[in-house]
């Protein structure tokens, strides 16, 4: 569908500062990006969150509210939350497992691995499991965000909201998730966004990445 | 340089068990994943992680006896290592403002931007920072499996391992940085890896997608 690399797309996108209400992506490049955030590999398979999609523009408006008024969350046409797992929990694992027993077959290497998981997961601190489920969350949110861009859509990565106002207005709590990213899309407004002219910024190679041979 | 989409390159990597000890991965391809690295976005464009990349085999080796002797980490041909930053500090913030200064203007908006970041930042405990830089270490964990992938090179997403063991063996600790997940690199040993011939599982859309219309 298109010659263009990784590269080329992480220099094309930016995070958009302001959409064109006026344009909505359609369902075929939405379909793309959630089919990348559902084939995003998380550890052990589990996929500890769920992505929800919100269009309903009333539901918008209460979460641009929640997100100090950022325009792209109701000037974008779709707007993904990633919703991390509250904490993992043994019917939440074992449902991993009945997957792959369905797909991979009943192997005792499987089953013995999540046997340990559970072990060690179910005993910890609920917090320390929820933020290790919300780190698989934005290993998806690194995917969308080129699946995004491929799709030659725009999107921006928001964290600047209150999440438990967010949780409160998608009735995620009652589901056992809590929201740790949003991500709206749709099209810049080429003549309204401030930051689309502005020169990319990033550190030197030499600033973040050592070699050691 | 390819015809193929983001969902073929998610379609065929795998998390690769057992890697061929005797191909290694050229430089190009090397370079082409760091700089995918280079370019994630991340939270207020502070990059607050950096990338080791160790070929040194006696550090593998080490690596490995702290991994529980998988074996991806010496047969791969580079260890990419993700290093959070500990903490935020004024230091590292002022760093990443001169950047953009030097880039786009002494803008009034930027400084207070990040004078903004500042007050909010360098008074929360240093737990909540150095999972906030964590999770960003996680989008660009997300974009360099696709990276991988997309070079045609086989990769291994790895968070089994001791990170103080890491930390040490790395000289992390003194550097403020703590290893969060770690990605070998390497070309699959077709014969040997159980995981290849298995098929892929994920959840079905309607199991981790709602959308609100």
């Amino acid at each position: 569908m298109t010659t263009k690399t990784l590269t080329d797309h992480l220099n094309w996108r930016y995070a958009t500062k302001k959409m064109d209400p006026a344009k909505a992506v359609s369902s075929e490049k939405i379909d793309a990006i959630v089919e990348a955030v559902r084939m995003t590999p998380t550890s052990s398979g589990l996929q500890p969150f769920e992505l929800i999609v919100v269009t309903n523009r009333e539901l918008r408006a209460k979460i641009a509210k929640a997100s100090y008024g950022q325009t792209q969350v109701t000037d974008g046409s779709h707007l993904f939350v990633f919703a991390a797992w509250d904490n993992y929990t043994a019917e939440r694992i074992d449902e991993v497992v009945q997957m792959n027993v369905d797909a991979r077959g009943d192997l005792p290497t499987l089953r013995a691995y999540y046997d340990s998981l559970k072990a060690n997961y179910l005993t910890r601190n609920p917090q320390i499991n929820f933020e290790h489920a919300a780190r698989q969350a934005y290993i998806a949110l690194g995917v969308a965000l080129v699946a995004a861009a491929e799709q030659e859509v725009d999107s921006t990565p928001m964290e600047g909201f209150d999440p438990d106002a967010v949780d409160a207005i998608l009735g995620l709590k009652e589901r056992g998730l809590r929201s740790v990213v949003m991500m709206p899309v749709g099209y810049r407004d080429t003549g309204g966004d401030w930051l689309l002219p502005m020169k990319k910024v990033r550190k030197s190679r030499d600033a973040i990445v050592t070699q050691i041979v």
